[in-house]
This record gives structure tokens, sequence and C-alpha cells, in this order.
């Protein structure tokens, strides 16, 4: 997988994706490539609002879009932004929003576009949909 | 700009950008189509999650999706569900995010393309970007 | 309704709240009082998070409180910021809040304690809790 | 902690809090407890919305109660569904507002009042307020 030209594609698009950003807010430049499983590729910035609570971010942007285009399985998605030292998981809705839609691989990617797989389960023990439907007292 | 191709197109697509909805927990699809300012047409569906407030609506899926792509002035936007004999407008999340990027023409489309420009505005009285800058005590 | 102890407290209380604010990112302070039905008041402050997308304003904080005490009927609900010379309605998914448990006054609350009643329908044409069983196609 | 009153309060109270769940749509309660640093118990439901995107969780509207009332350290939060037999998670928006204020046990709760420790880090390499500051490009 690393070493198709796909992949590498992914990595470098989720920072150009970083550049349509709007975040007048935060400041903070967030980008994303999900890869799909047939091998399509859909990518997503964060899009502010004056109203904070209604932001949202590059990761559930680029999963939307593919889900809009019909797809719903996904091999590997990967998120850049412009910290330049650390590698960091995405925020918590993001994972829910990816749990949804089953096992997915996840790259941190820095802006020199040296990458780093997740290397835990993005929600442990975590809450999806076969639990509304779990049996209930 | 109702008699339009660009506007036909409008009206047909945000009925057809429906068929995509992911909504296995309302079972309420909605579509969305949206005309950029200068004239690019850019769809979406509802997106659920199990964590029931991780949804996402249409009509900002279609907007991030515009915005993501570069564009961030809108002339208009057509948005259709399967409910029968009744428009209504978008829910208050989605108002809120339109108003961010400045007027937009609303228009609500039955599943019988009948069509009703939304009378009112989208927000009276609404709170958006300039004031989080204006003057504080 | 306007010349009762519990009007003044309400109008009063929202600025008050407004002190218990969690709001790094916006530097923006909001506090709300809600009267329910039966006269108790509930306050609430809006409560940010480093994902902007879960930030939640003081009106919803209230109402919720609200309801996590068994109250579900509103009389009245007062709204105050920092704004010096404005008054601003709430944002759209704090309407979109309230209009699921139906009707209820909205004022608007300056800093110095002048006040307006909201003039306009919080969403005009509004989806609430009915349309989701409405007549589909 | 595990034999003290006030951790049998709180996972007593946590099931309790349920019983005001406002969830029409998902027909899931869940409730929850927070203990503060200080020894006070704050507790909270679900809280849904006919726009699904709105719906609130039990352990955010706790936190945000306490809040409200001035606490921002958390020592213990207890949560409790109507799942008969497993222990789940919180969501992924949860575990984000949770990580906003720090280490904090979290204990899931079966309706017989059984419980287990949540044995993860909540959010392994998780996004938080320090993030926002870190060096960028
Ligand atoms: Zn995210
Ligand atoms: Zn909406
Ligand atoms: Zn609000
Ligand atoms: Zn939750």
């Amino acid at each position: 997988m690393e070493s198709s030209k796909e992949f590498k594609a992914l990595i470098r698009e989720c920072h150009k994706a970083k550049e349509r950003a709007y975040c007048p807010y935060s400041n903070f430049r967030v980008g994303c490539a999900v890869l799909t499983e047939d091998g399509t590729m859909f990518t997503g910035c964060n899009v502010e609002n004056a109203c904070y609570g209604l932001a949202m971010c590059a990761e559930r942007n680029a999963i939307i879009k593919a889900v809009t285009e019909g797809h719903r399985k996904f091999q590997a998605i990967a998120v850049g932004t412009d910290i330049k030292d650390k590698f960091k998981g995405p925020c918590g809705p993001c994972r829910q929003f990816l749990v949804e839609f089953g096992e997915c691989d996840l790259y941190m990617v820095k802006p020199d576009l040296t990458y780093m797989k997740f290397p835990h389960d993005l929600l442990p023990m975590g809450f999806g949909p076969a639990d509304l439907l779990a049996e209930k007292i």
C-alpha cells in the first residue's frame, strides 16, 4: 500500500487540500485526503463558522464528500496540519464519524510530508451503529 | 434567473442528490444543490451517524463541498425532501451556515419539482461573522 | 409578565450566568436564563472546546439543563452578551433547539440590562418534530 | 475511591439521570454522573432534536452543567445506558469534550449497576487545547 502511486498522492493531497481551508476563527488549517475501497480519492479542508459549534473538520468533510458520491468503504485516510513537529490524531467527532463506516488506515502527515500510521484503535471500546440495536433491559 | 438552464438543473439536481443520502437513523432523505456566483453547481445529501449529534445536513454538505473547491459566494440553493405536500425551510444550523457566506436565494422543492422561493429572512436579527468583532463593554 | 419579579430576575441572571463562560477560543461570553412553564429558572453560559465544532451555546445549555430536571415547556428566555450597542438574536442551532419545545418569548439583553423582545418568528417556515412524520412520497 | 460513598452515588445516579432522557428519535436513553475535584456531583441525560445533528449526549450535558457552576476539574465520570450485557465507551465527541478538561476516570455502568473502569486512553494521540498553540510552519 505505502509504495503505491495512490498512497503517495494521498499523502501529498491532504496538504494541498489544506490551502482551501476556511478558518478565520481558529487560523488552524487542516487538510485531508481519503481513499475509497475502489481507489477513488476525495479531499477536504476545515470550514468554520461564526457560530463555532458548526465548524466542520477536514476529515469529516472528505468522508462526507465521498459518501455523497456513493462510497461507503474506505481504505485509508491522510490528515495534515501546519503543526511543525508533532503527529496528532484526529478529534473525537472525526474518529466517531470514521468508525461509522468500518475499519480504515489512518495516516498523520507533517508539512514536510513525512508521515506516521496511527498506531492505535481510533475509538477503543467505541460506540457504533450495532450498539443502537443491542439488547436492552 | 428562474428561467435559466442553470436554475432548472438546480431544481432537478437537489432531488437527485437525495438518492445518495445515508440516513439509516432518520430514514428522512434530503438533497441539496447550490449554485456558486460563477455558475458552478455542487450537490449534497444528508449523512448521519450512530452518534446522532454528528449528523450532517444536505445543505451544509453542498456548501462545504463548494467552499472546499474554492467558492465562497452563492447565488442560489435548492433543497428537496420526500415530504409530499409541504414546503419547509432548512434547519437552524443550515441557515446559520448559509448566513456566514452572505445573501443567497433559497428554493424549497417538492418531489414533483414544484418549488417556492423562501419568502423570509433566513435568520432575522441573526448572529454573523461581524458580530464577533462588535464593540464590547 | 415584564413587570413580574421573575422576569426581572431573568433579565439580570442571564448576564450573571455569562461570568461562568468557558470561551478561551472566541473570547465571546454569552449568558442565558430560561423560565419554565411553572416558573423555575435555569441559567447557562457558553462552553467551548479546542475542537471548535463541539462548542455549546449558553441558550442550549440553559434549555438542556431544564430538560434534564424534567421541564419541557418554557415561558421565556433571556440572552446577554458583552456587545455594547446592538441587540442580536440567537444563532441558528439555538433557534432550532428552542423550536423543538414549542413557543417561547425571547428577550435580548444588553450589558446595561436594557432589553428588547425578539420581534420575529425564531425560524420562519422552520423544520420541527412534526415534519419528520409528515406524509412522504 | 471505589469504596467511597460518593463513588457509590455516582454509579447509582448515572442510571437515575437516564430517566429524564429526551430521546424520541433514537429511543436510546443515556445517563451520566460526574464528580468534580471538590466532590460535587452533577448529572445529565441525552437531549435530542428533530434536527438530529443537535443531539446532546448525557456525558457532555453533565460536564457542561458542572462548568456552568464553576467547576473545571473532574475526578470521575460514570455513564449508563439500557444495554443489557455490554460495556461501551462514550462517543467520540464526548471523549473530546472530556479531554478539554484534563484527566478523569471513566466508569461504564450496566443497568444492574455492575461497572467497569474504562481501561484505555480516551483519545490516544488526541488533539487538545495545547495543540492549537503548537509551533506551526
Ligand atoms: Zn475533526
Ligand atoms: Zn440542516
Ligand atoms: Zn447558539
Ligand atoms: Zn456522547
